[in-house]
């Protein structure tokens, strides 16, 4: 009866039992057990990305927007200039905390529909040389788009300019190798493909950088840099950690590497995306964008172009038979979302594609009717 | 063998199995199922207070300190002038994040095993008209001491200066009422005397200073203007929320409630304090503060003066026993605290005692020696 549903949501989303019952303990955060945690932790996540030779990771209380504006405040200096590659809702929303902090802050527009051009940012960085760091959202998760991180990584390196990555919803299941692409501070969150509980997030910090970076943000509670030397001296946080959070995230990345890292959580994704895909294309759903810029995290789908169509009815009426769906976050055109990251399998997709042919029905549309 | 150890620290501290288990679903946090404990949470905060009339609480993600600070940056007009009645460790700190951010900040010195005093507080704002803000923390939990907030907000309110409160470990267990005490900002936090599990602050705002607060503070992250219109809007969470967090906090507080809110919670605690006190006593430690002006919700012990005693030692000694104590804050004196909080009763304070004398046997330290 009241079963918990499965949320196709990017975050927070579905996440295994093991992963919860790692939470039906209290922890001193001062405690070397919980000391212990943190470190395994740390060293774990700086795994993923291969970055133990070149990268620090800093872990930070609360969402992954706060850990967002930590890396920018911490990274950027008070007189440096920032270009944020805009392709949706959370380009605009780190642009918007940069300027707020005082940092200059400029954006470069993109189409929602499209990849960021590396060669529109070559250009502009041969334009304007004021310019000191780029921003860029790995997986765009307004729309879905899969970013050219690689290729962005390459123009930044070649003009020496600081790259800030957006990874929240990517880190874990889209392929990242430190040792190849060159990042000043890269930022990724418990809650999404990792699979633990929201609560936390952490920055990767490029070593070569550190120097120079303690008291740069105004902030305290943002200040990664007094985070991490703190936790370097001390091996605890600076303030109270969530320590269930915490160690839901250990449980939850121990799941991780036990599944393969992410070559294996990149293909269960991908098996999802393309069980999604399928069953929506039956039912007469069209995604917005283009499988070739599309990442296997999360998929805008054009609304029906039927005048019963209303995101509400749909979204109850999908919850109904235990599915959460998510809206769209496009301004021009009636979408919505699903995600397809969380501890769930195709089995899932499958079902979840049946309860939206059921809500279809439910609202008197009828499936594989054409989508606008 | 592995059983939880009872934590005598002051957050995170000792829940119970209830408030745990409550974390063991997923919650979509767009949902209208989460929405509903978002709200009912809020209204149940403002509640402990009396605060429905005069207040609105805007909960944030992130530790305790996130939360002052948000306070500060959300309240404090940037031309501001803030007065911070400091006596310890807690106080400091809010002076600094207050610096940082570029607000003008003035430390007032207390005695650290004193209260702050109203009377300085008024020859303070008689001589300094520029002072806009003060600054108080209700508990401070650096050594314990309970300070006056009624007659401190009483000079406030009569000299029409914005308080702001840090009532972090103290609120659910002192009494606080917003319609006999004026404040601007009140500040607590999720894993305190409320009993749930850390991650996130929540602060009450005096419903008349609302107005012209928009786009006060340079951080998004601490925005607690634009938090709250958001969630007014939306009932929603303006990032995604500690999901697993906020319905632990939920599943605490609907305890608290059932045990008899503010005024259970101090008796519970008051008598906590006693059972410590007497059978630390008997072993020969003194609390470092006058008993006149001590919370019941952490108490500093004088460390025996011994030359066996090591801080180090004892704590491992007594954790051994399933105890957790904490480190001393203080500068000038060797001390360590034992938090009298959490989801614990005499019964617990009596083994912690016992604990105690153990750990003392351990080091070879005879019990019922006078400490320094
Ligand atoms: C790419 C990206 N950036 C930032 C965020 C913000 O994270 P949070 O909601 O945890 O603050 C998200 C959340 O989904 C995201 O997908
Ligand atoms: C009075 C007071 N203020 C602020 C804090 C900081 O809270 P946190 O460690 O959650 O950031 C604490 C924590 O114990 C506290 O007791």
């Amino acid at each position: 009866m009241d079963r918990d549903k499965i949320l196709l949501t990017p975050g927070p989303l579905t996440t295994t039992l093991r992963t919860k019952l790692a939470m039906l303990r209290d922890w001193g955060s001062w405690d070397s057990d919980f000391n212990a945690v943190t470190a395994k932790l740390r060293a774990s996540l700086l795994k993923v990305v291969h970055g133990d030779e070149t990268h620090v990771v800093v872990p930070l209380q609360g969402s992954g927007t706060f850990s967002v504006e930590a890396a920018v405040a911490t990274v950027v200096p008070r007189d440096g200039h920032v270009l944020v590659l805009d392709n949706g809702a959370y380009c605009k929303r780190a642009a918007r905390l940069t300027s707020l902090m005082g940092r200059n802050c400029t954006l470069m527009p993109f189409d929602e529909a499209a990849q960021v051009s590396p060669a529109a940012l070559e250009d502009k960085l041969k334009a304007d040389a004021s310019i000191t760091h780029v921003v860029l959202i790995h997986c765009e998760t307004g729309a879905g788009v899969w970013n050219p991180l690689e290729a962005v990584a390459e123009v930044c390196a070649r003009y020496d300019k600081g790259l800030i990555v957006d990874a929240m919803s990517s880190f874990g299941a889209l392929p990242i190798d430190a040792r190849e692409v060159r990042f000043d501070a890269l930022i990724a969150a418990s809650g999404k493909c990792l699979e633990g509980v929201p609560g936390m997030g952490f920055v990767f910090l490029r070593k070569a950088i550190l120097d120079g970076r303690a008291g740069n943000s105004q902030s305290l509670a943002m200040d990664l840099h007094d985070q991490y030397t703190y936790m370097e001296k001390t091996g605890q946080w600076r303030f109270t950690p969530p320590t269930h959070v915490v160690v839901a995230l250990a449980e939850a990345v121990a799941q991780f590497e036990e599944e393969g890292g992410q070559p294996a959580r990149l293909a269960r994704y991908t098996s999802n995306y393309h069980t999604l895909i399928d069953g929506m294309a039956r039912l007469g759903f069209m995604p917005f964008l283009d499988p070739s810029i599309q990442a296997p995290i999360i998929v805008t789908f054009n609304a029906p172009g039927d005048a019963r169509y209303d995101f509400k009815t749909f979204y109850n009426a999908a919850r109904q038979r235990g599915f959460i769906l998510y809206p769209g976050k496009l301004t021009q055109v009636e979408t919505f979302r699903v995600g397809c990251i969380g501890a769930i399998g195709p089995n899932e997709m499958e079902q979840a594609v049946n309860a939206v042919a059921l809500a279809l029905e439910d609202m008197g549309i009828a499936s594989g009717e054409p989508a606008i």
